[in-house]
């Protein structure tokens, strides 16, 4: 089931709701499947990570965005770019602390719940649009950057706004050779 | 999880890979969970008519469709709207019997196999895009029209093309009815 090599980058266009119905079915799939909520995110987590691995190469292609030169400018992309190509909203942007690698995108609509009205009975830690961390992670992960990706809030969860929090992790190696020069 | 009666409709937009991947990772899913071919194209299909329900009312919302005539009238609404919109295809529409009430649907390209070189090993039987075929049963159903949705023609199975058939189920009231008269 891997993606031919030849195969042209197009940009179509679809109505949304086939997507978010679709994403539904899934997730209810897998809350059948797994007991644990815990279970679930984390599947949705991995799910979404061997898209985001697909699926940046793609991006990268139809966006035509160019090298970034920090955190802040990438996560601008993310919410600019991708989250506007892909789910049609454009998240805010917030950096989090004074050494610039952790932000958060406020999602003020979400239309992967769209036609949610709550949370499962009884999947109050289910994080529902979980799939969307491990999308952000893996597309990160393709262009050598390794980040912890996770929801801070969750309007679906009674927060006032639906939160994900990224945070760029410093690269182990980069610090060893920083340290021997 | 039943979507709140006051949303109102928006049109949005989205690139389908987001779609076309997570649609493959749902597949993937229930190959995992279901071992015969037969319960996998099943579910595909009871979770399409599902997700056809709740599809039509917003299809008819934006898509301003007039009332229909015939069926070959709804089938080519089916092919050049709501495919256009939901998956940015047109298939083209075949009449297969002379009572009209047969019909296919021939998609010269299909957008959810974009990621798919082939079928998962053992798994021949496997209709993928079997969603559809639900999809398109449910939303019939919700305006009156009863009708057997299936694949005739598959690409991914060596196919020159992928074929859907429609097939309207005539009325049994109907056909009482008008025996009195």
């Amino acid at each position: 089931m891997s993606r031919p090599a030849h195969r042209r980058p197009e940009y179509h266009k679809i109505n949304k709701d086939l997507f978010v119905l679709t994403y539904g079915a899934l997730v209810a799939q897998l809350c059948k499947d797994y007991e644990k909520d815990e279970d679930v995110n984390k599947y949705l987590d991995n799910m979404g990570y061997g898209i985001g691995t697909r699926l940046v190469e793609d991006f990268l292609a139809r966006s035509c965005v160019r090298r970034c030169h920090s955190y802040s400018e990438i996560t601008d992309i993310i919410a600019q770019v991708a989250f506007k190509m892909y789910l049609g909203i454009t998240p805010s942007v917030i950096c989090n602390n004074s050494s610039r690698n952790e932000f958060s995108l406020i999602l003020d609509k979400n239309p992967l719940v769209e036609f949610v009205e709550e949370l499962p009975a009884g999947r109050s830690s289910l994080c529902y649009c979980n799939l969307l961390c491990g999308i952000i992670r893996g597309a990160l992960e393709m262009v050598h950057l390794a980040a912890d990706v996770t929801f801070l809030q969750d309007r679906l969860k009674g927060d006032s706004v639906t939160e994900i929090g990224i945070t760029f992790l410093k690269k182990q190696d980069e610090k060893k050779h920083r340290r021997k020069k």
